[in-house]
């Protein structure tokens, strides 16, 4: 049995952190085109809610979106409909998609993790066609695990994606920060045991991405970069 | 002089409030058609800023805005630059503003004040013809005063544009409730010195609401109106 004076090699060999990030309004400038999307589905279906809580349930799976929608609309949606929405909101945002750009410092950053060693994944509550749209602006090579709704049962503020992700590297949970915009990300990281990162840049307010947890919150991309060595990322020496 | 059995009638005779409402994101859900339509004209003069930060922006006054847009792309944009995004952005906005509905219970709230006999008045940050097009869908009798732009000096954040919907009522500020969404609202509220009401239908979160001085906070002007005698509006007796 180990002393106290024994310290062992356990806990002071600390690995470096791996990163799990999420995708829309933390590595690409595409929540507002999803907003706007979701928005035009629900007029074409003749439901009407305000672009603000549209915009609060951007991150979550589509199906929980719209189990939050029909609680919210008190309405009850019959699976064309719900089928209808989902449809249209793809469409709606492929539309767009030629208007969303990298976040600055997005593709620096992991290029600069790559460079470093650093194993990081991207995991999404988006299905593949959705998501491929997004990845092509990062230029990430095959060797980065992408997570994908259709790989998981359950999406975001469920931790599946982002444990689905830390296996995909290879690395523990507990050992991984979790990168996200949104308190859904935050929640999700909290409930896989990981630290949570928040970033401003998909719209959310700083105290609301710090009350669901975020053990720091930066701006966006370039400002996680330049402030790696807070979350364990030290230059090489 | 009066002894302190004497508690005469001043403080005790306090009139009902006056309610001086901005437009954007208060009374209509029209914030992130005016978010997109200011990133298509930043993005068709060669400029890239993320979408949330524009967001943050919005409600300001557009001089203030291309001010801190300036600042922050470490950019110096010469006189024409700046009137041709600001004129992209006029007829982008419009360009969206049939999508743009009244916000549930706006209608509502400002007929039921007429009803009760409380006086408001409208003042935005936007000019006569962007105004003008939100207006129309509130359905205002002339009798209700609105402020734009083009009427002061200095918009959001300076108090002017709440200043001169006070004077146009004939109350005195510190007897008005400024309603508004942003921040900038509810700064140019305390300016003023009128309380601030923050609604969370413009996209901001709670607390960078009530960071800035908001009195009371609630979802949206169907939210509010259910909840009026918290800012002094009671029922005729």
């Amino acid at each position: 049995m180990a002393g106290a004076g024994d310290i062992g090699s356990g806990p002071f060999e600390v690995p470096p952190p791996a990163f799990l990030f999420d995708l829309d309004g933390t590595l690409i400038d595409s929540v507002y085109q999803h907003v706007t999307a979701w928005q035009e589905a629900l007029d074409a279906c003749g439901i009407t809610l305000s672009v603000w809580r549209i915009h609060r349930r951007i991150g979550m799976s589509g199906g929980l979106f719209l189990n939050a929608l029909q609680r919210e609309t008190a309405q009850d949606l019959d699976a064309a409909t719900l089928a209808r929405l989902t449809a249209l909101h793809r469409e709606g945002y492929l539309r767009r998609v030629e208007s969303v750009a990298p976040l600055p410092g997005a593709r620096e950053l992991l290029a600069s993790l790559a460079d470093l060693g650093v194993p990081f994944a991207v995991a999404t509550s988006g299905g593949e066609a959705v998501a491929g749209a997004g990845l092509a602006l990062l230029g990430l090579g095959p060797e980065v695990p992408i997570v994908t709704r259709d790989q998981v049962r359950r999406a975001k503020p469920d931790p599946d994606l982002f444990l689905a992700a830390a296996k995909s590297l290879g690395v523990v949970p507990a050992r991984s920060f979790v990168v996200g915009d949104s308190v859904w990300d935050l929640l999700a990281a909290q409930r896989a045991g990981s630290l949570g990162i928040g970033l401003l840049s998909g719209g959310y307010g700083l105290e609301e991405l710090q009350a669901a947890g975020a053990y720091r919150v930066y701006d966006d991309p370039a400002d996680l970069m330049a402030h790696l060595e807070e979350v364990g990322v030290r230059p090489p020496s």
